[in-house]
């Protein structure tokens, strides 16, 4: 399985915002400027406001539990798996598949502000993760130009069926808390369209699932 | 599926250390006295050197983890299962099934904080969430005094067999970060100690798989 984790809401702080109190609070609190802190809604509700597709946006969490959900996996750690995230910003997050990437969220956050900030983590050396700006388009080409989309919309299938499909796929998940993609063409270009059980779930319970679904066709667990 | 999450790593932070530096700033900051904050072994690793079972303590994160994997999830979600989280400290914390804990970590501690210092959250009114003092057997009498645990030693067993064992069983799983149960008893007198895959596996892993496996043998995706 190649997961792609698709317009995730993972950003530095826009320079619309740089001069919120808000933000200027938590940056200067962390000893960073304004530009080299994530978007959090957690810490940023008020500055975001009066941000373009603000309801998208600032929800590093779902980015880090997707990417805790896949990397510790049983299918990642056989080599079984690939994971790629694409944000809301155009920028591709790539990770070796032997990163473990920090449990804590504080400390996820300090990466991933690194890692957007250079383009790369560690600075020196061969680079644990990568971050390049590409479209969600060009990465799928890249990955081979078929995919399937997991999305609450899609077909509903034999869990087990569902597996074996997934184990070998570019399986697409929305990293975003809210709404449709905004590629439009990603549903209408997909090899299939399917959903895991019939209530919406979180993008992190989509991931794990999946995940979990193809190590049973695997064998793995 | 009753889930157990036995010996978790959540606790305020003890009196040994409340003189620490790194927890005397942690709480200053906070606005809130030391013995009023979460032990998190991401901000008072060198306050916790000189704690005893240091290894085992300091991870609310692993609760946090395991809470999102269940209360969010579809067997939950359609009535089907219960989680009590039992601590280091023999406190044990239960949510409502409709509760939905804050995805957001820094907010999960302020609510954990909250619940361990009052007893309940809300302060008012019909509790959402509750913590009293009672060991790991009396909760486990009281859920009926039949057991199975995952862990890492337990047998292997076809996954779907397993999935509908869980969903059907009072379900213990370890939420510490390492080492073994120290309530002995609890490995010897279950009835049946299972593992997944065979890897050691992050608590909130094992708890996630869990829950899939006993969604697929209820239907539920």
């Amino acid at each position: 399985m190649m997961l792609v984790l698709a317009e995730s809401s993972l950003e530095l702080v826009p320079p619309e915002i740089w001069r919120h109190p808000a933000v200027l609070r938590d940056a200067e609190r962390r000893g960073k400027k304004p530009g080299e802190i994530l978007l959090d809604r957690a810490r940023h509700h008020g500055a975001m406001l009066g941000l373009k597709d603000a309801e998208r946006r600032g929800r590093p969490d779902i980015v880090h539990m997707c990417m805790l959900a896949f990397q510790y996996s049983p299918l990642n750690l056989a080599g079984r798996g690939s994971m790629a995230v694409h944000t809301i910003r155009d920028v591709v997050v790539r990770a070796r598949p032997d990163v473990r990437p920090p449990k804590n969220y504080n400390n996820f956050v300090g990466l991933m502000e690194q890692l957007l900030s250079l383009g790369r983590v560690p600075a020196e050396g061969e680079p644990l993760m990568t971050a390049e700006a590409k479209d969600l388009r060009s990465l799928l080409e890249e990955a081979g130009g078929r995919w399937v989309v997991l999305h609450e919309r899609g077909r509903r299938v034999d869990p087990l069926e569902l597996g074996r499909l997934l184990a070998d796929s570019v399986v697409v998940v929305g990293g975003f808390p809210h709404g449709d993609f905004k590629n439009a063409w990603l549903l209408e270009e997909a090899e299939g369209v399917y959903r895991i059980g019939d209530r919406p779930l979180d993008a992190w319970q989509v991931v794990s699932k999946a995940v979990t679904l193809a190590e049973i066709a695997l064998g793995l667990i």
